[in-house]
């Protein structure tokens, strides 16, 4: 069994982002510049916002939050999105999600400039993604595709199953690992709340990603031997004794499944630092195809 | 066994989209129109579209076709395009592909505006299906479902294997069948020229949907009882002594997989009459959403 380490990747790939962001600075005479919105004062979504400009700062790309109170009209909201959009000086532009329920997320998500929209998440980078164009991957489907591509795992012509069927893991990846390419080239089935026999489907896969956010739902009868597991789900548990009071699960049951196993991610450490990264490297993509870089 | 009728379902539906068109004249005190683009003489091209005018005058929706020389420039095409989506009298547009060699389809494709784009084939379209948003569904996915509707075929929970991958059969219909709702919630499994084991995988399946163009692929020890066959391959196949010379044949070894069947689709008078529909159905609902429509 071997640990796949998604710290170390995402370090190595953090260091060649640096690289190519400071090689791109050379030439253009520019920095890269991501703005985050940021609406309200939720405590994880702040601490999301600033690992963002912790890592922005980091890889030499520039970075700015706008921080709007949770009573923010919706069409404030989508005003203040028409500013960025129409920055020159603004490459990527993201809003940190969940928004309070008086906001539409969807309205808001289409109303980002697809062109700065490094979260993946507007329909014509969604439907980009899908028929296989070049796009913004958003970033956990993007991390599962770079830690596969880094321990190079062998994905074609692999039955892959999928647990989960949200907009921003299990579908976007099952579209991904089904299509032509390395990663890629899969036979993928996408389960969800209403597959049944889930635990025969588990044990004919080859490749398991779970995204769940059940912790120590994958047990070991679900998975054959030399499996390749996944595990996005990442759930905070009561751990009474720790100093925080709570540990990271993930939705594996690890310490079974990983002997069965010929790579798995742990939780934390595994897929988790990796969906960190996409963002820079979707900033600096952006910052590449700003079409008025040059009016700057 | 019992047989789908593509046929006979086609023609119910159609009766309805009339009717509904029909309503909607009344009310909003003009016709849908659909434009469609054809782009040099191909034979089989032609007969689609001649096809498409025809079934529009049938259900009372207004239709034009531009016929434009197979050495027109891309740019030359794309005005063409510009012209049709700012007229504010035409409601839905369809450019009927392949287009010669010297013309990028996806270019052509993503200058459609989206709102007009009643093939269902723009990325943003693709992703608004992929997401769950209303859209314009393309043609023969939108069949599929319309046949496992009208037979009240239950997919929750399902098993479906979709063999083909293809970005207007295959992978709309695997991200369709796979969503919440009726048809839908099924566990599907896409199946692709780089699976292994396919005999296998297809005996494991409630719902198979063969999307191959490969005549009499799926064999009678690929198929398990009772199960459900949608057969989208439409192949000709030299038929000597007929009066065409050929005969359309799908990607199902028909006479011994139907006696294992529960539901099947027939080629011809299957999946095919279906394809047609969706064409109006879209047609109508861009007409209901044209915004130019009160400047008329």
């Amino acid at each position: 069994m071997k640990l796949i380490d998604g710290k170390h990747v995402s370090e190595v790939l953090r260091k060649e982002i640096a690289l190519q962001v400071s090689e791109w600075i050379s030439e253009s005479g520019r920095r890269p510049h991501l703005a985050a919105i940021l609406v309200g004062t939720d405590g994880a979504s702040q601490t999301y916002v600033n690992n963002k400009e912790k890592d922005c700062r980091e890889v030499g790309i520039d970075s700015s939050v706008y921080r709007l109170s949770d009573s923010i009209g919706q069409q404030e909201l989508l005003d203040c999105i028409k500013v960025i959009n129409e920055d020159p000086g603004i490459d990527g532009l993201i809003v940190q999600l969940p928004l309070p329920s008086h906001i539409d997320e969807q309205v808001v998500i289409q109303n980002i400039d697809p062109s700065k929209d490094v979260d993946g998440f507007h329909p014509v980078n969604v439907g980009r993604m899908v028929l296989g164009l070049p796009t913004f991957l958003s970033a956990t489907p993007a991390g599962i595709l770079d830690l596969l591509k880094y321990y190079d795992i062998s994905t074609r012509g692999k039955e892959c199953v999928i647990i989960g069927r949200s907009n921003i893991v299990g579908r976007p990846l099952a579209n991904l690992l089904s299509s032509k390419g390395d990663p890629g080239d899969c036979t993928v089935t996408l389960c969800h709340s209403r597959t049944l026999n889930l635990q025969t489907i588990c044990r004919r896969a080859d490749i398991i990603v779970t995204a769940l956010g059940v912790p120590g739902f994958l047990k070991a009868d679900m998975v054959k031997d030399d499996a390749v597991v996944i595990d996005v789900g990442i759930t905070r548990v009561p751990a009474p004794g720790t100093k925080s009071g709570f540990r990271l699960a993930g939705d594996v049951d690890f310490d079974r499944v990983a002997p069965k196993c010929s790579y798995i991610t742990p939780v934390p450490g595994g897929v988790g630092p990796m969906t960190r990264v996409s963002l820079l490297k979707n900033t600096l993509a952006a910052a590449k195809n700003n079409k008025n870089q040059s009016s700057l």
